[in-house]
């Protein structure tokens, strides 16, 4: 009976713990056929220096309570391998390490970087003589990989950016008669708009303007388009990638600010944004950017989102009972209203390396707000409240214990 | 019968509106002895311009959800009334709206400059011919009012920042060994240190330094404690307060950065710290500037925040058909654990233009924690959680109609 190795990949999100809660959960229910769940600590680093979390030490309840818990439970990590032809030894350490603790299973948690990493797992292991079935599970706030109708992370990032715009427009609205008319938050997602496009879903009385980094920023029609906002609404909300770029493929995030020694100052597209508005029209800003909070909110995660990656990591389980390799469980969506979703799966060969982007139909046509089609896809994605349990005003979030495994192999440098 | 004014002052909150229900559906239960609640539309402009809102045509089910709903819903404003030698037409003006409107109950929900407001026409409607009990209901998320234990809007903002912060150190915490190692929180505040404060309630596992206004930026110190923190824990979290200043009295915000055109650009405490950081440590940071969605978070709400909102507005209406004039009710601790209180009352005289300063005992002697004492006040303030309905995904808020009562008097400018 062989082992399985889980490892959490990139940028931690509010449910990738649901995921390894759903992995850990369904391998304890057949304990039969799978042995002990080792966790990477510090993700893929851990399994190349042989940090082998011992999941077994770990209460049920502590991994029921990882349902709940933001963050990578196990630590992650940013650590891309290189090629096969790179850095070979790499490769061989990580199939050493799978020997010596017998295992034959390779849950790779992350997005597209770690869907390339799993691939590469999963074609080696045959020709290295140890096979291992190695699979992906996927996660990434930014919801840019292809074959899932969605990624788990986003959905939850999506709820906060949405709630978020609607309460700071709120309260703009009450205050903008005397004070400020203009609000700007800036968002994540990298080189896709899928978060910046969460602040669309308020209602249509609230005035916001979305740029996305989908779409060059045009100075002079964002100016006119916030003007005609305020002098309608009284105020205006904006909501800014901070992907977003310039004609000439600068960043909104790296214009202009120097420090008092001239060095290039990166000090967020919102701050940027809120001043170029305050030039040209003199309009009183506030801003916020919200960071890491906006992916660790677990305290306001989608319900969709939480099921969706927990049944995501149990699908994943089951599908390496069920002989597979080298694949990917996905999200297949059967319909919008009620959302119905299944779990389906893609060849990690069409997966590794492919970064969807928002369809040009999801941007509306002024380039400054999401279309109706957009609006049902992100919809259902934010459907329904998951709270973690609270003890004396906080969140109950658990902490892993992280008893190690005993190592039975040299060192070896990352 | 007399009818009576109720203005929402300043900035907004997450339970401002939860203090309105409480005045509003209070006055309707004694319906034999207040007549009509106007609503100054934006604040006493609504009152100066006579712009009021008859919220007798806003339904129950409509005044109840006010409850839950965060910022102002008849419109709030930044107007400090002047004094009474500096512009006695405006106190007279506000006289004559009064009277025309048969208006004797004067309910005003804001802070300390607020109050000195309240206590002005509660002194002069009687040398003016025309008595009116003036009542200030507090509000403020930066707790700076005296006579109350506590005031409304600031538990919730404590919940927020507490939560977020631990939320933020549990990501940066699974990330620090390959990446970001530093991660700084903007807070809001103004001169007192009471929301940077919240974020010393997460649990003492989670190395966090706070950054007050009260206490001078000592770089040095800050450096040494957060590389002490990297070194023990592999990464730091700093909640900074927008108010913090060099020992020189300038604001870290506004410290050094400029624009392409040399002027000095306002980019947020947080960027300066982390900055300081990277320059003299070279740890990856990120940053967050909460701002306008740590007030607006009615999402996450502190329970006990909501109801002391509720009961203020209840008891601001029981005392004023008791007779009183010229007073704040006010919350009385009772006991921390189990936390209980109950309504007490303050005279405006003793109210006005008086900031309640953490208490130095509250501030650990290094400077950057709270003490046990600190942590006994703040505890029950955060405790229980009181979530909005959602629908779709997204909070059900409500919007108030905002019909005007018909104008008697000539216009007036503000």
């Amino acid at each position: 009976m062989k082992n399985a190795f889980y490892a959490q990949s990139g940028g931690v999100t509010a449910v990738i713990n649901a995921s390894a809660s759903g992995v850990i959960e369904t391998a304890r229910k057949h304990s039969d056929k799978i042995g002990t769940v080792y966790a990477g600590e510090n993700g893929i680093i851990g399994a190349l220096t042989e940090n082998l979390i011992d999941t077994s030490a770990e209460s049920d309840a502590d991994i029921a309570a990882l349902n709940h818990t933001p963050s990578g439970g196990f630590g992650s990590c940013r650590y891309k391998m290189k090629s096969l032809e790179a850095n070979k030894a790499e490769y061989e350490r990580l199939i050493k390490v799978f020997k010596a603790h017998n295992i034959g299973y390779f849950f790779y948690n992350g997005g597209g970087d770690s869907a390339d990493t799993c691939l590469k797992v999963s074609q080696l292991s045959e020709s290295m003589g140890f096979p291992i079935q190695a699979i992906h599970i996927p996660k990434t706030v930014d919801n840019d990989l292809p074959v899932t109708d969605n990624c788990p992370g986003f959905g939850s990032v999506a709820k906060y950016i949405a709630v978020s715009t609607m309460e700071a427009s709120f309260d703009v609205a009450s205050m903008a008669a005397t004070s400020t008319k203009i609000f700007v938050l800036e968002v994540m997602g990298r080189h896709a708009g899928w978060i910046a496009a969460a602040g669309g879903l308020v209602d249509s009385s609230i005035p916001v303007v979305i740029l996305f980094p989908e779409v060059d920023f045009n100075e002079e029609k964002f100016l006119a388009k916030v003007d005609q906002n305020v002098k309608e609404y009284g105020y205006c909300t904006i909501v800014v990638s901070e992907g977003t770029k310039w004609p000439d493929g600068t960043f909104l995030a790296e214009q202009g600010t120097r420090d008092d020694f001239g060095h290039a100052q990166l000090g967020g597209a919102a701050p940027v944004v809120a001043n170029i508005i305050k030039k040209a029209l003199g309009y009183k800003f506030h801003w916020a950017v919200a960071d890491y909070l906006q992916r660790a909110a677990r305290h306001l995660a989608s319900n969709s989102d939480v099921e969706q990656a927990y049944a995501l990591g149990k699908a994943a389980v089951e599908m390496a009972l069920d002989g597979k390799n080298s694949i990917m469980p996905s999200i297949v969506r059967k319909s919008n209203n009620p959302y119905q979703w299944e779990i389906g799966y893609g060849e990690l060969k069409d997966i590794a390396n492919v970064e969807k982007m928002m369809p040009e139909s999801y941007i509306s046509e002024d380039g400054f707000s999401i279309t109706n089609a957009c609006r049902e896809y992100l919809l259902p994605l934010i459907e329904g409240e998951n709270y973690p349990p609270y003890n004396n005003g906080l969140p109950d979030y658990v902490v892993m214990k992280k008893i190690k495994v005993g190592k039975k192999l040299p060192p070896f440098e990352v």
